[in-house]
């Protein structure tokens, strides 16, 4: 089987492809595991230090429809897209939010449609679909009210990834993530990119700027985690999400004063002062929308899994990620 | 100032411009009532049975950048935004009512962003944008979950109201307008459309097929009263809207047993037996995944009104509509 990753050379995308390799199979079209053939990791950036003969590397512009239709063909039984603009940038550019988180969606999903064959797609959402007035753990029928253009888009996408599969177009799963922490790589424009920061650039002694304040919820999950529920979603049977094609993810929920507390826990009081607490209220406004803490019922019935605890995410981190 | 409206031609569109004219002024750019110069009525067929100097009647597709361009201009200081492929066309042409409930709506609110001078812009949703295990009454925090493609195309209009609104492109509201009944004129291809065709075919002497069953309940409207809710939904001052610019309008809640129960105390049994009752199990699942009744606390709050009882609406389409 073939399989198509967006964002493919990011650092999500490319340890799902690797991941899938070690995996060798993956659920086809006939609902049974067959052999992975082909990954085609798509990106506007070349993906990089792959050196299976099952991989392909493509750059290119996923709202193109000439680059997907090239990337996405009739051997094409699954797609995980997880491109995207993230939410800072999303918000500052709004255009480019549009394009890339909504058009390109629509662009993909029209090719999915196109080949007819139903392939399964797995779309990365967010938890900043949601917002205004929250319970402190919100269950899975709370009202979608994004708050940053961002949320909006993947909410929009949500929306096609459910009409399309109820229309029979495709198979697609849309999965809301947590933030991903500790994400390594240099800091993004994502309003949550502090969460990672916070926690990689002190390990590798450099100071880190935390935007909120420490009573801030987070609902997180480790890189780890994230494929293997990425994963997952793909691999569960799409009658089984019933009327909602979209799910929020189990996750970890900490504050960020226990996120530094795991940290000062596995790596020592030192590495915890390279921490400057510094607010800024765009990040703020755009972080405090986002609920802390899912019921998360429907993703648990369907075996999707959290993470145990902060420090195990950290100690992780140092062992796949910080150099020793 | 000058006002577009489109679908302007439409039955709604027609009245909603008549009643604008008579009353001569709207709240404008400076927050103050305005004289209404012109109203442009946009629609694929010409508006017809104005004879008032403010009127301009202008035909052309509203998912055609070029047509809004020359319609929607520096002088447009409000837009009624009501035309839309109805429910049961957008099921049954998937690709028309994505061009025109959705890519139209955002060539619109794109144009009304690019004036700079941030119009109102009054959108309508529907019920439909509902769907999936639902309570009685649904109250305003309720998920949307939209099983049809007209319901997924509204939240997704919505949505772009929404975030167009928050980020001060445009003052947006949308308003979920109940199921229209009796709505005159000839049948057409919404779900709901037999709502209106039950009541008006037999006061006309025809015969009607109701494809429901009696028990189902119907979230309604008046003519009459949509239009005053559509000018209030205009004349409310955005910030009031809070963080959703999305809102449910207060409606009459009946089922069809009580609304030929109405008709029946209105017009006569013989009237009522001109109603042949066809279940359509297409019609069904649609129409039976809105809800039936809403709490619509913030509508009720924000001084939007409901009908008082359906013989009433009969009524009150008799004398507007059907020949003495």
């Amino acid at each position: 089987m073939h399989i198509v990753i967006t964002g493919g050379a990011g650092f999500l995308g490319s340890r799902l492809a690797r991941q899938l390799l070690q995996r060798g199979t993956l659920t086809g079209r006939d609902g049974q595991p067959q052999a992975i053939k082909r990954i085609t990791l798509l990106d506007v950036a070349p993906a990089q230090g792959f050196d299976d003969p099952r991989i392909e590397a493509v750059t290119g512009d996923i709202a193109d429809a000439a680059v997907i239709e090239r990337v996405i063909t009739a051997e094409t039984q699954s797609i995980f897209h997880l491109a995207a603009i993230v939410s800072g940038h999303a918000e500052a550019d709004f255009d480019l939010g549009m394009k890339i988180n909504f058009d390109a969606t629509r662009v993909i999903l029209e090719r999915a449609r196109a080949l007819g064959s139903k392939p399964r797609v797995v779309f990365t959402s967010s938890v900043a679909v949601f917002g205004g007035e929250l319970p402190a753990v919100v269950p899975d029928n709370t009202l979608l009210m994004p708050q940053s253009s961002y949320g909006a888009q993947k909410v929009m996408g949500e929306l096609l990834v459910q009409d399309y599969s109820r229309k029979g177009f495709i198979d697609g799963r849309a999965l809301r993530m947590p933030t991903i922490s500790v994400r390594p790589g240099a800091p993004n424009k994502a309003a949550s990119s502090f969460a990672s920061g916070i926690i990689r650039e002190p390990l590798n002694g450099q100071p880190s700027v935390c935007p909120v304040t420490p009573d801030t919820r987070m609902w997180l999950m480790s890189p780890r985690q994230a494929i293997a529920n990425l994963i997952h979603g793909h691999e569960i049977n799409g009658a089984d999400l019933g009327l909602a094609r979209f799910l929020s993810i189990d996750g970890l929920c900490v504050t960020v004063k226990e996120m530094v507390e795991a940290l000062e826990q596995v790596a020592g009081k030192e590495v915890v002062q390279l921490i400057e607490w510094k607010e800024d209220e765009a990040i703020k406004r755009i972080v405090n929308s986002w609920p802390g803490a899912f019921e998360a019922k429907r993703a648990k019935a369907l075996g999707f899994t959290a993470d145990a605890n902060f420090a195990d995410i950290i100690r992780a981190h140092i062992e796949d990620e910080v150099k020793k």
